[in-house]
């Protein structure tokens, strides 16, 4: 499939068979108590207990079972230092091919080492985007690899939209479906398995005030540029590439925006009642559920947690 | 049923036909790098996503419906500081009955508080066995009420075995189950599901060697006293009952003892690898195979995730 088209929930359908025996088929989490908080019930599509603890795996997984043979022989290339590297790393490996990522020196060492278990090779960037983006182009030329964009590609959009089918087929007559909103990867292929099979359920996003540059590209028409990095979710902070886009201005309902402080109250209520591990980022979309203008009290409402990589001797539930 | 009789295999499918509508089935979580960490292929029966956070709701919820409309009309009795108060206040509501639960004075805030959230009326106790005796007694007295052992009660052990049923129903073929042993309700549970669908999976209890009165049962014949309260596994305190060491003494492979360090690590893999929310109770089982002398490497091992009631706050992953 040609990675610059938008893609379809036919293209979601084909990513779903071809990825199904490799993926985790994570369960769909109740909570009680998270109910009555929230007056609403709600269905928790785990996405933590997929491979590398994040929904991630799905569309690295997929894009990389879409390379040729030849393709495949010169490896896959990316730039991230979340858990799209790990993904695209893990994946790699499973096909027996190399992942080449480039990071920037300023990653966690904690990142880092995740990326390196699973065999990637690492090479380092400034924190600067120039740099970022100079020394990718260099590997793509020096490997003749394949860029995997963590989320402006159709392969890793489908890929992604595979987490929505699979909640859809397990809980029935769901009012509306949140998930976090960073490039739009989890959202747009959200949109395109809704759309595909029950197109009147609802889609929002959600982000955390600090990182709203998709809520403001919704409003404003066109795609806005990332804010300054300082929301704790810290997977949301891109912007949304142009098949995202394209796919979310549509299909989406609302980007819904949540405090720093409703992220760690959300956070800490998914660990506590939930007994969910969950990372900050993936407890965005509950959070807006805790608020008093949340629009959809009482319904039926799917949530796509994210991921769960935390590092254990960093978090802390209370703000400092 | 008689609570004073031992339970066979046939109480336990008669459980589960009784509980299944109101019981969560609680997913199978598998974790490809515990299974690297472990040398094993290890599944997860998840009941820290239990209802209360804790297996303990299959046995208090199954002893509540057990009971005649007379007898639930006098409401039910306990004395417990832990899963099962909160297990039997929530089983007792939901049947629109009082549950009376005795506790001592120098049980956490954040137990009494969730009893009591539940609906439950607490009675104060000193911290001695001895007053805590007295103190039910004459609560039974009062109320009329029906005493629910914590274990040590045929209904509560086959309401406990229907969770290694649901376990046997989703994962064929494995070599052994593992699980915590305090009173032995959750193991002697264990013990009856095997026996009656897969004779030929072993079953072993696991301990902290701070707390191996299981162990030292097994060993010397008889039931041997609980330990000094000094390991972090709070919930595996208590000594076996009779009826539970009836049926642990033939059916248990061995009991297995695991470390404190052991258990500290076990838990943080449990939350950092596989996204769990674990106490270190329930933590207890996959530490012991992260010994060199673990018994069954390679195995297909089944481990029962006991609870994940855990204070955030007081939690750390270093030892002090």
């Amino acid at each position: 499939m040609d990675p610059t088209q938008v893609p379809t929930f036919e293209d979601v359908l084909k990513a779903r068979d071809l990825i199904q025996d490799q993926v985790h088929r994570t369960p769909v989490i109740t909570c009680h108590s998270l109910n009555e908080i929230s007056g609403c019930e709600l269905f928790f599509k785990a996405e933590n207990f997929q491979k590398v603890g994040a929904f991630k795996f799905r569309g690295a997984y997929h894009a990389i079972q879409c390379l040729s043979e030849v393709e495949a022989q010169r490896g896959v290339v990316t730039h991230s230092s979340g858990n799209h590297a790990q993904a695209l790393a893990l994946a790699a490996r499973m096909r027996g091919i190399e992942a080449h990522i480039v990071m920037p020196v300023t990653a966690p060492q904690v990142k880092r080492k995740a990326v390196a278990g699973y065999g990637a090779r690492i090479i380092d960037c400034q924190p600067e985007l120039e740099s970022r983006e100079a020394v990718t182009e260099e590997v793509l030329k020096d490997t003749g690899g394949t860029f995997i964009h963590p989320f402006n590609d159709s392969r890793v959009i489908s890929g992604q939209g595979t987490a929505t089918v699979e909640l859809l087929e397990e809980v029935r007559d769901l009012d509306v479906i949140l998930t976090p909103v960073g490039g739009g990867g989890l959202l747009s292929g959200a949109v395109l398995a809704v759309q595909g099979i029950q197109p009147s359920i609802l889609v929002c996003g959600v982000e955390p005030q600090l990182a709203d540059d998709a809520h403001q590209s919704l409003k404003i028409g066109e795609i806005q540029p990332p804010r300054p990095p300082k929301t704790i979710a810290d997977g949301l902070l891109t912007a949304l590439g142009n098949l995202t886009f394209a796919i979310i201005k549509d299909g989406v309902q609302d980007i819904l925006l949540v405090s720093e402080a409703e992220i760690l109250q959300a956070t800490r209520h998914l660990w506590e009642r939930a007994k969910l591990v969950v990372e900050p980022s993936g407890a965005v979309p509950f959070a807006s559920t805790l608020r008093d203008d949340f629009p959809f009290r009482g319904k039926r409402v799917g949530i796509i947690i994210s991921g769960g990589n935390v590092d254990l001797d960093r978090l802390q539930f209370k703000q400092s």
